[in-house]
């Protein structure tokens, strides 16, 4: 194969490397996704999907505003792409509701409360949306917004997308090495090379080699999350429900998405048996009748994650035209507009909310932000 | 198990059977759906889901008020069920295009093109809405109101539905015998006995042991359909194509469902080698390119048919109380809603209309509608 | 359709009656298997295909010899039907553990024990044998000769060695009726009639329904049980492991059959969570490790039992020339090739064993002998 | 993670890295398997497991003598393996037969007929074997030797069998690189670090970057093959069948597995619509009634080949202790023993047959052996 010649060369076809090919597609820039197995069937396909700006409030601050503002992007994306694409996302709007078990647990939700469009619930109330939630939960908090969507779907509604944008989507082309030369790059592929004026290295768990492979000695750690599929029969489900970072979110179809365990640091993809007891426990926990309920299917996907729990969202600080995009743990979903719009104005220099520009640059100072695993 | 009291036991979960439910709890009667494997899982999932009520006019013009009143009942439901359930029917709008590859073609849809809401396309007038089709063709007549649904998601959703108004959802129970006890049946199923004031069997090609056994001749024959799905990564196609009996139609998220075949008095479930290699030959006729697409996979599914084509949805001549509402052939989800809402009015003793009482009445002289195989 | 006319009609086509029609195609008979689904592919393919013929030594005593010779016929079957079919029943003949983890469990063991081919081995010989056994068990009883195999394959061997012989096999027919005729009977299906000279019943958890059309009030309960593969990525395991009713049976390619709950009267064919929760953790308390092992599928199957816990092997009390075949409970694989055996001994006029005679016969006292659920 | 020290890492966990290990670790070499995805889920099952040695002898002569040796030690292997690690490769005797359609076909088997083991069947005797086949063949060459296996299960049998004579195997391990460091080479992997003083190259179509980056440039060239199961319903298969490159495989319990096309340098790993229409095609002309029976599934796999159509198989020109195994093409799971005896020979020190170490060694002249695409 010759080489190709592109504006922009993403390596990765997940959520976040197909919002940034049709953010970059839809400004004419000339993108290419390079996509080692097929679009959105790892970590993209094994998420949930609830959009849980509010969600995420307390442990990381910083990522607030830029997690509500893609939020409100995919509102908009949402109507742009089933247009475009005739792709429907097929969200739900029921939101969010985040369940207190006690007093403490109460309170911690405080800081979530003091948002507007987050109200408290007692336990009657709470039961009222949902009776089939266990009956000694204190209440919830209502997260009106946190509403949720189809991963896959909607990944290959941006990469269908950019692709309408002009954007070549390539798959089974796994990105070997990534070359400077003269003011480009060469990316050496297993299918031949391209050669990108800039580059975004979009790869979630995998992007760990790139960042070595150009200098840098950033980790993305992977965390392994077990899910299961249920069929409720029963009184159907309006809303997703959250606790103790399990959840249980309805699909269209009756289908329930239950997870997630967290794995620190395991590569495997599939579940285990210990990781499905696990999910079920505490799916049961929330939801006492979902033990009655049929089971589906079971999965697995990796979260990547950085170690102070920040997104890399930035340039790499010697290299001018590469960029990273990873890390975004279990927020990939959620942040995948924001992420696409935020490389789309680097790229095209536009301006970049400074904000955000430092808390995700590739070279921080790692502790200062304060994020746990 | 001790026996139930039911006003309406309801025999078979498809999507004719479950649409049966919807309406008649809604209108507080107590029904019972008896399904003898889960809801939905036989022809209803294996069909496409165009609501193609002007797509048949020609031959079955009896058949089309009916489907179009369905047609149009469907936009109510969409929105109902969608708001009482939480289950979207996954509808898409773009309408169907029937293609014409000789001007004897041509003249075949004329009838169809003197109906309001469809338009006549020429060659480059179709290829410019779809420029995948195939250049050879005269032109395509352009059903707009066409649209199509993912046919267990509304079989679920009509089925939840009838649940939250209090209908009750048996599977594997299969029934076995319908027995008259004065002015009651009893219906003898694998899961005990159920009392029923009424009984409807909507139990698509496995209705014929139920006409014997309540003393009528008559017959449905299974017509077995196979089908296709291909992975869409090209152009997306925003319209149903359809010509000589076979259809693509696009799904969410890529996916083309292309079919079918008729195998005539099959009933193996099952596709074969020969079928799939017809359904592939058929569908590159439509859409030369379509040959190049990802296969996902393959089914069948059996339509019920009757010997002159037109459904029976009626009362038993002789057995009141006992109806029968089978035989919709491949247009058992279009005809859902209007069957469900004729059944109804049937046992609440609400007016039905006269032509359609004639046409699909179960002690009908069956040659005299000239429907065709 | 026709009228076919055969020496035997089967209802079913699971192992049982594959092996009924095996036995008596083999004597050229004309043999007909009517299966409402496909051969093999309801409780046959769920069983984990253990042949534990010393494992139900105690609970059933009267089982024991038929069992015993049962589990001997397997292995001439296992050459006849390889040689001649090509298909093997991929035997595994490590034999099967019985675990005791205390003195009480120990002594319950002691009836099995005195059995030739069984023995004792302590905690220590145990787990050399299987070191990943747990370290609390007192010892285990080795059954040597229970060796097992894949349920679904040795069907299909045997129903294919029957069509070998003649025998022809309907599949997606649907036994609707059977009634008497002078000396023959009209077996009434969805695909038209048979005239047989001999009926058998073999419908697994399905014949309630005949034993009720032939005025018998017998009953079958079904018994789900739900199960789990998982995939031994360790040292291999060359026994099934038995406790409490729960086992793991490794298949070929590393796959590891766990279960089986035990849900009496429940019609459901598919797992729920609780039950596979269930299962995990009662396979994690004979092996611990098993939690760390990948999980591969789950699924469910409807075990057939009588009131007694005996199968019904013989004739109809009163109509000559009907066979029940039904009843086998957990061991329908083991007792498959004896059953046909004796059905075909019936049928045939040869003598059958007096003991077995009796404790199978139809019309027992169901409560003379002791089985329990 | 910390590095690992290991005397031989084998990049790549399909049959042919997997029979490597497995022969090393039997000569108690310290040995990990580094596989990408998961052991032997790439081309090793996707290949339909033919062992045909003889049939490959026209085109590739210099290849007989090795493909009989790697043949005759599945023999041993098929004992060993299943003793070892209770997996049994599902080995089926019957031998295969080379179809002729014309006399020029019958000609073109003229050399295989001059082999020991290998037998003309004239039309009617090839039918009287196989009764299905199409009656307008001339006749057969039957290759009694020429069995088969199931490649996934062989695979698996293979690596437990390394691992139980202490061999580690690490899934989800992608090696990014390898690098000299004095006498030994670093592996860079997903996971961490390997310190190997040998390093075999084993990944199929995957090889070209490590040829590419240890500064060679050979070429692996993916030859896309795609493949349909079906259900035989019939008379079993007791032969291969096979013609003009596509092949009719009998496995276990009724399945047949037709292949495969050829797309020469396609990296999508599923089948398209036109392949499985060619498939179809292709089979029917083998066994007309092929396409009367069920399809099963469909999948694509990818062979590795070189541009002389051998294997490489030996050591770097240049760095000593870095190993080639690669480019099988379609004959992977034939030459693997033979394969991994080599390298293991090789790396023991042990002498290797002058003929195949000239025709598959690295630094060959591409253009002198005469294989063709």
């Amino acid at each position: 194969m010759e080489s190709k010649q592109v504006d922009v060369a993403i390596v990765g076809g997940g959520i976040i490397g197909s919002s940034i090919a049709y953010y970059l597609a839809k400004e004419k820039k000339k993108v290419a996704i390079l996509e080692a197995q097929q679009i959105g069937r790892k970590s993209t396909s094994a998420a949930a999907g609830m959009l849980g700006a509010h969600s995420e409030y307390k442990e990381f601050q910083h990522l607030y505003p830029f997690a509500r503002s893609s939020q409100l992007l995919y509102k908009e994306l949402y109507e742009e792409i089933k247009e475009l694409t005739n792709i429907d996302f097929e969200k739900k709007n029921g939101g969010l509701l985040k369940l207190a078990y006690s007093e403490k647990e109460k309170q911690e939700l405080e800081s979530i409360l003091s948002l507007a469009s987050v109200e408290w619930l007692d336990c009657k109330e709470v039961r009222e949306k949902v009776p089939q939630l266990a009956v000694d939960i204190v209440g919830a908090a209502y997260l009106k917004e946190d509403v949720h969507i189809t991963p896959l779907v909607a990944c290959n509604g941006l990469s269908k997308g950019a692709q309408l944008y002009g954007a070549e989507i390539y798959e089974y082309t796994r990105v070997l090495r990534v070359e400077k030369t003269g003011i480009e790059y060469l990316v050496k592929t297993s299918q031949g090379t391209f050669i990108a004026k800039n580059v975004v290295i979009a790869s979630g768990v995998w992007s760990n080699y790139f960042f070595q492979q150009l200098g840098l000695s950033h980790e993305i750690i992977p965390v392994k999350g077990e899910c299961v599929a249920a069929i409720n029969e029963g009184t159907p489900l309006h809303y997703s429900i959250f606790h103790d970072q399990f959840y249980i979110v309805p699909r269209n179809n009756n289908e329930l998405i239950i997870g997630a365990t967290k794995k620190w640091n395991d590569w495997s993809e599939e579940p285990t048996l210990d990781g499905l007891e696990e999910v079920i426990q505490k799916a049961k926990r929330m939801v006492p009748e979902i033990g009655k309920m049929k089971w589906k299917r079971a999965w697995a996907g990796l979260r990547p994650q950085s170690y102070d729990g920040y997104p890399f969202i930035g340039e790499h600080p010697e290299l001018k035209g590469i960029y990273f995009a990873t890390g975004h743990q279990r927020n990939g979903i959620l942040l995948a507009p924001a992420t696409g719009k935020m490389i789309r104005d680097f790229i095209i220099g536009s301006p970049v909310e400074k904000e955000w520009l430092d808390a995700f640059k590739v070279d921080r100072n790692m502790f200062a932000y304060g994020g746990g695993k």
